[in-house]
């Protein structure tokens, strides 16, 4: 290990040669139980290939501005965000009924193939759904066990453990307050944005933030600084995620063109758009929207209501200030020179992505 | 806290206000999120008023038997493994579409209820199943939480980490199996006992045995010999468990009668039955297992076939000489005299349940 901090690429490679070695550990002991265990592994193995690691991320740079050395332990550590996150991913797209996943079939997509495959009796759907949510459960699992394990000593795992709950806990509340949300319908600008904060902000930048600061032991002020930055720009970060869910390249993103459109989802993006609606634009989004056989025309029809409502336009300069307002945070407080630098291409990164 | 061993009915009691303090905990947590939480911390708080607690009584008495002395702690850290039971159960009954548990609505029915009550639109089963699965997870969450914040000695838990770690793990391999085995369809013997090995014997019985063993530093031959009791008894608790979903009172199991049969639950029963079926007998099967639409009649057919090929008594006999075999290895072994006669009541209780 240098002890010069990883840069983006190095981390990314250390996390999933970290994440590969805890499935190699997790294959094993699922052979105990049954060879019919591979495809569980397999499926699990695949899935983690994928992902950005932008939580790891976050998560070291919090662990470095606090003065954390480099070492194998901290990127299994800061690596395990990457299995909680897999659980919220694939529970998430059987809540939500989504076929495609980083551009391929999403877990209980990819079982009910198998079920089919294997000729199994009974609903093929069925058994990949459950399959799904046990792969989620298990993902969850080893999350813990790969934190718990890292080798990072008893007294940061210690100072760590709270921050891992609190956050726990908050990405199921988010996650129940937009389904809830969907199924409430209409379109609150505050509603979305209380979502926005508990589902993503505080889960995908504040807490893995925390946690690295709490892995190294961080003073007070510094976790605050933190959140400062990282509410912020967390909001940002699911903004792009929800313009892309309906502007995005699918060559890009790996999900269809507008699946958010077809799920229905109660973004910020909508509620701007539906604040400004003429009658007209408000008949299009009920008629189109959380339509599952939406076609290609319709996700056009409301793409041009975002557009001409300005709804886009505005929730682009939410982002551009919010991302602003994290950079300052970071301009504006003590924070080492080197994860300063970090933490502001992490925020690039963060806001300007494609996928 | 006594000095003394807490008697079944006393550990149950703390158990339960153990249980519920953690959900007290959750709950004002959960509010921080907004007051939308509350039906969640409500099901989960009706969900967790249930139960025999039988699992953290075999922890406990893993933990006595290891020479531990009372505390409140050791209650907290016992009771976490109704968390793991009840995100097992809530995610189960998901899996297996069961509309009953614990003689209520089964967590996925109470929110689809909710949302017909609350007219919210899209579709109330697919609401009622997204929650299921987030509430699952967050009893998974919470268990971990519960467990590490129990007040346990540092060096307690992290013996009791690996065992902790193993038996998630498990339970959750031995669900897949069950599920796989539902879908591959057929009666074997062999595939029916090592479901119940891992989805039930290790999970309800041995686990717990060594999670107590652990926070208490149990010797290896006495961790030995919780498993010498510990796996057949598990597995006889298993299939008692199969013959009262085919046989039990409605009014005792909380559960419609017949339900494992309307499931296709594969358990031994059905493998002993198949094996010595007429002709006539295993068209009865073919055509009544599985069937969503089950009736009175159906299911007497079914346990007809069971009776008269022998394979309740098979059963019968097989859950008696599992637990001889589980108390002998008691006899056999240095057990304190008053953890032997707790674990000796604990096998009657789990073997000549009516729920």
């Amino acid at each position: 290990m240098p002890a010069t901090p990883l840069d983006r690429d190095d981390l990314r490679t250390r996390v999933s040669a970290a994440l590969r070695a805890q499935l190699h550990r997790q294959r094993g002991r699922l052979a105990l139980v049954g060879p019919e265990l591979g495809p569980v592994a397999d499926a699990l193995a695949d899935f983690l290939e994928g992902g950005k690691r932008l939580r790891p991320a976050f998560a070291y740079w919090g662990y470095r501005a606090a003065g954390g050395a480099n070492s194998e332990a901290v990127v299994r550590a800061v690596g395990a965000l990457e299995l909680v996150q897999a659980c919220a991913l694939i529970h998430d797209d059987v809540m939500d009924g989504s076929d495609t996943r980083r551009g391929k079939p999403a877990v209980h997509k990819r079982f009910a193939a198998l079920h089919a495959d294997e000729g199994y009796g009974g609903s093929a759907d069925g058994f990949g759904t459950a399959a799904a949510i046990l792969l989620g459960d298990t993902c969850l699992i080893w999350a813990d066990e790969m934190l718990d394990r890292s080798g990072m000593p008893a007294d940061a795992l210690e100072r760590a453990r709270p921050v891992w709950d609190e956050m726990r806990t908050e990405i199921m509340a988010g996650q129940y307050l937009d389904v809830l949300a969907q199924a409430q319908g209409g379109h609150s600008v505050d509603r979305a944005i209380r979502v926005v904060r508990y589902k993503a902000a505080k889960y995908t930048v504040e807490r893995p933030l925390h946690l690295g600061a709490a892995l190294a032991g961080a003073a007070p002020d510094l976790v605050e600084t933190l959140s400062r930055y990282g509410l912020p720009l967390g909001e940002a970060f699911q903004l792009r995620d929800d313009v892309l869910g309906v502007f995005g390249d699918p060559a890009e993103t790996g999900k269809p063109a507008g699946d958010d459109l077809r799920e229905g989802k109660r973004t910020l993006l909508l509620a701007y758009a539906a604040e400004r609606a003429t009658p007209a634009q408000e008949e299009l989004l009920d008629r189109y929207l959380g339509d599952p056989e939406l076609g290609a025309e319709g996700v056009e029809a409301l793409r041009g209501v975002l557009v001409e409502t300005g709804a886009l336009t505005r929730t682009e300069e939410r982002i551009g200030s919010l991302t602003r307002r994290a950079l300052d945070a970071l301009n504006n407080a003590h924070v080492d020179a080197e994860a300063a630098d970090a933490l502001a291409e992490l925020a690039g990164a963060a806001t300007t992505r494609k996928a």
